[in-house]
Formats: structure tokens, C-alpha cells, sequence
């Protein structure tokens, strides 16, 4: 398994790539932050759309490179919507859930399980979503919070980037899960791909809080640092560890 | 009854109540302003939660510490979702109606009134939705404006913090009423409740008023003074008056 | 044909009218972003609605006095609303179509022209969208970009003011079609009126540019020149060009 210098190194040629490559995700996102979550992959340099629509989703993300599933504000239409954008995204394309909330609705957390039973490239949490949302087989598992866990079988990485006023924001999570897909369109490896977004994410977050007075000016100057940020700031910022269990 | 002074000492221990006990609040909110309202509300202290699905609202009503209906973008799910989410949140559980625009449209109007006659603890709007939302008895009546006027019975008090940028920033009517169930869910009486929300609201408007150059920077300072603001500010700054009818 | 100095100083005129006359302007716009639109309608003056709701846009369709049609996050109730708010707005009122993404979804594209063959006053999209989108006899094309382009008939006129960052920030284009619609209702000449908006609309964003250090603080400062524009600005920035085919 590669050290933690390379899966750094690693991360700072993945900006670079999304950067130049620019990949389009494609967004079932809650209504609450859809807005919050296009300008942030527009920040990184990605390509966002958002409905959720099922006469439109399809068309939407067979054009995607990569599929959030995000189940904040969740419906019956949304539910029938999502399942038409897993199957039209195409085999082999990335995708990611997240199961916002899933330990408050019983019908919420049913369906969350029956994603990712159907085999999502990832499925990210918070540690009481993460908790309840039980085995997830061949799907990696990221728990964010003040550190981040990332569980692939017996590979296990931690990203300890970040800063406090990100839960002060509502949507950072969501962020960072659109900021998965956006790596994973255009590296194969999810666990690098997703230690790629949550190092810039993170490191982000830190440059962002230096200029920050509260929680509206640290929004606006992560949205800024996000757009800024350099593949040399994430070698020279990152603190990640990982083990082989 | 309690005199100002009272009153302004009783509203900066409540701010500080909110920020200790964190209510959940639970929000039917127009689509619009839903993650302003949700930072608003993390900002102060408190957790939110904005889903209006018809299957899952009952589960984060029973849940939440307060609930706020307000009334914009209204549509038949979301009709039926209040309806369902004014149940469930149990006997004895605070909330609120703000019955945006309902001057505009007689459906919107007749549903406010529906809601009134059920007996929130509050209803909140400006001038000209208070002016035709018609009586209202045993409920709280809060006008918003340059000043606000809160009236129960024979009970009157009026609060004059506040600044004339608020009403170019869409949400920050929608975000008091969210602030006003936040306090009630720490606070029995309803009055002393809206007061201090009221309070915070209007002085950490004046506060970030200094630092803005408009609208954009306004809003921005505004959700970090809320999250600054401290009982002591509260003490400094109030500017109420009351009288019994 | 009036000549471009001409022009100018109409479109100054027409922000110093749309200040004093505050028109109403109703939007179907898609879920993402609402709250941007109405606050940048806000800050130029006008008064926004957003209610996309089939029982209730008639009344507040009625009400306005220009309406926006965003295709974004389109679906069958938002379809049905638009129908009859196009309706409902009453012969004369002006209303502008914009075909958000029509390049991604055949139904979406059917639906755009659809609409547009129903005579609106003016069509707004990017090159993408414009090319796609087919004849428009007797309506207003307006192809906004790096230069926004618009032609009615032998009529062309070129807008060059605007800035890149406005690329980066979801929804300036969407806002851009809000800001037509609130000109058109105190301007009867369309390409008049579009004029004055797309100049308002990219000065300010060339004197926020000024201020920015990336997306976020540019998408701040845009709100706060929006609100404090002077028609003086227009008058010493305006850089625009026209010609009688």
C-alpha cells in the first residue's frame, strides 16, 4: 500500500486533474443547500446540475461523470428519481450516497439501505448516520466529523484537515460529498479520489477560518479558498494517517 | 407584569439558555430561504431540520423542540405536510405560523386561517398580512417592521431594534419566526420568548449594519453577529416598551 | 435607430424608473436558485415573488407586472404552473423565457419551444441554449456570454461589460433573465430595456470584480454594486455597439 507522502502527493495531482478536466457530477440534492453545493464544485473547477426531475434525470446523468445521491428532503418523486439516475448514470461510472438524516425517518433509513445494497461506489455520513446505516459490502465507508474515517475492507485511512466552523454551515457535509463524486470522475481509486476531496475540503475549511469573523464570513471565504486553492497547498498542509487492519 | 428592565434581563438569559440546551426546530419552510433560515438557526444555537415530505415530517416533528409553518411556496404537499406535522409535534410543544403573502392569494389566505383558528402559539407577518389574517384569539400576534408588535389579550409590547437593510435581504421575516420557536422551545412564555428572539434578531442587525456596504455584505455580517452576540449586548442595546392594555 | 450614446443614457434613465417604481416581477425560476434571484432583484429595487405552485401563480402572476420563466428543475407541476401563469399575466405584460440547459434534455428542448413559439417578449440563454432553441420570429434573442449578443430582427446590439467571475457563481444568468423582466415592466421597448438591465448587470459585476478575491466575495460585492449602482455608473462604464443588418 502506498505511504501517506504519496497518497498526498496523490491528492495534489487529482486538484490538478479535476482542474483540467473539469467533470461534470450530477446532483440529487436536497433542496435546502442545492445552490450552496453547485457553487462549491464550481469552485473546485467541476461542472454541476441539479434536477430531479423524472422525465429529466436520465438525460442528466448518462451527460454526468460521476452521481451525488444526497437523501435530505427526500419524497416519493425524489426516491423514484433517484433510482432512475443509479440506473441511467451507466455501469462503471462513479457514485456516491449520502444518507443525510437517515437515523431521524425510519422510511428514510429503509431506503438509504437499499442503495447501498445495490452497490454505490461510497456511502458518507456523519458518525450517527454511519452508525445505523449497518454493512455497506465492497462500498467505501466514510465517516466526516472532526476527523475523517475512510473504511475500504481492511484499508483504513484518517484526514484530520478541517476546521469547526464547517458545522456551523449547513450543506459543508453535503459539500463534501459532491466533491467526492467530482475526484471519483476522474480517478478510478476511491479511496484516493475521496482522500483527494476531503484534503482540499479540509485544508480549505483551515485557510478559510483564518479570515473568518463567524460562520457568513467563513462561507464566503471557504467558497474562495476552495477556487484558490493550489496542489501545493495540499502537500504542504495535509495531516492524514492510514493503516492495513 | 415584568417592567423593560426586567423583560431586557429575562431575554439575554434566554439567549443564553438557547445556546446551552441546542432546541431542535423543525421548520415547514418555503423553498426559497430554507438554508438561510437553517444557518440563521445554527448561528443562534439551535439544530434545524426543513423536510416537508408528507411520509417523513411526522418523524422529525415528534423529534423537534418547536416547529415553524410558514406559508410560502405552499402547494398541496406542503399543505398536507403541515397539517401532518401540527399533530405530530405533540400537545404542549411550541409553534408558529407565518402566513407569508397571504394577502396575495385567497387559497394561501383561507389555509392560514385554518391554521390560526387551530391554535398556534404564535403568528407572525408584516403589516399587511397581519392587517387581513383576521382575529386570532388566545395566540400571540407578532407584527414585524421598523418596529415589531407582539400583542396576547391585553398585553402589548413593542420592539424598536432593527435596521432598514433587513427588508432587502429575502428570509429575514421567514428567519424570526424561526428565532421566535427557537426561544420558545426554551422559554414557557410565549411573550417573554418572541421578545428575546426579537431582540437578538433586531441588534445584531444594528451591529452588522456598521460593518456593511450593502445588501450582500449585510446579510453576511448579520449571521456572524448573530452567532457573536452576547446576553450582555442584549442588556446594552434593547429598546422596548410595553403597556397593558 | 438611436445611437449607442443614446442608448446609454436611456438605460441610466431606466435604472433610476425601476428604483422609483418598484414593479413587481413574478418568477418561475428553478429551485436552486431562488434566494439569489429574488435578493438581486431586491438590491436593483424591484419587489420578487416565487411561488411555483399551480393553485396559487395565477393570483400572484395577476399581480406582477413582468414575469421570468427558468427551466431549470423542471418538472410536470412546474410545467402545468408556467402554463398558466403565462396565462394568467394578462395580454401586454411583458414575460422573458429561459431555457436553462434545454441543451441536456429533449423533453426540457420541446417544452422550451413550446413557450417560445407562444410569443414571449424576449428569450434569454447561453450560446449553447440559443443555438439549440430554434426561430423565434417576433421575440427578443438574447445570447448572453463574455459578450451578450441580442437581435430582433434587423436589430442587433452587443453588451460588453460583465466579468468572468460571473461565470463561476450559479445562477448570474438566471438573475440576468429577473433583471430583463423587471426593466421591461417600465421600459415598452424590449431591446431598450434588455439593454439597461445587461449594462446594470455587468458594470456591477465589473466594480465587484475590483473587490473580489475569488467566487464568494465577488458574489457579495455583485449584491452590494447591484443596490448602490448610480445611473452615472452606467453613463462613464457602458460599453456597448449596434447595427441595422
Amino acid at each position: 500500500m502506498m505511504g501517506e507522502t504519496g497518497f498526498v502527493e496523490n491528492a495534489a495531482a487529482l486538484l490538478a486533474r479535476v482542474r483540467q478536466q473539469r467533470p461534470r457530477v450530477h446532483c440529487l440534492m436536497n433542496t435546502v443547500v442545492q445552490k450552496f453545493v453547485a457553487d462549491g464544485l464550481a469552485a473546485l473547477g467541476a461542472i454541476p446540475s441539479m434536477t430531479s426531475s423524472t422525465e429529466e434525470v436520465e438525460a442528466f446523468a448518462r451527460r454526468s461523470d460521476a452521481l451525488v445521491v444526497n437523501l435530505g428532503t427526500l419524497d416519493e418523486v425524489r426516491r423514484a428519481a433517484i433510482r432512475l439516475a443509479a440506473v441511467a448514470r451507466g455501469a462503471g461510472k462513479p457514485w456516491i450516497v449520502d444518507p443525510v438524516h437517515c437515523d431521524y425517518s425510519p422510511s428514510r433509513l429503509a431506503f438509504a439501505r437499499e442503495l447501498i445494497a445495490s452497490g454505490p461506489s461510497v456511502v458518507r455520513g456523519n458518525a450517527s448516520e454511519m452508525d445505523i446505516v449497518g454493512e455497506a459490502n465492497g462500498v467505501l465507508k466514510i465517516k466526516t466529523g472532526p476527523v475523517d474515517e475512510l473504511t475500504l475492507g481492511r484499508l483504513a485511512t484518517r484526514v484530520e484537515n478541517g476546521h469547526p466552523l464547517m458545522a456551523q454551515v449547513t450543506g459543508t457535509g453535503c459539500l463534501s460529498g459532491a466533491l467526492i463524486a467530482a475526484f471519483m470522475a476522474v480517478e478510478p481509486d476511491r479511496l484516493k479520489a475521496a482522500t483527494g476531496a476531503l484534503l482540499t475540503s479540509g485544508i480549505a475549511a483551515e485557510i478559510a477560518a483564518e479570515q473568518s469573523s463567524g460562520p457568513g464570513t467563513f462561507e464566503v471565504a471557504f467558497r474562495d479558498a476552495l477556487a484558490a486553492l493550489r496542489p501545493e497547498d495540499i502537500i504542504a498542509n495535509a495531516r492524514i494517517s492510514h493503516a492495513q487492519g
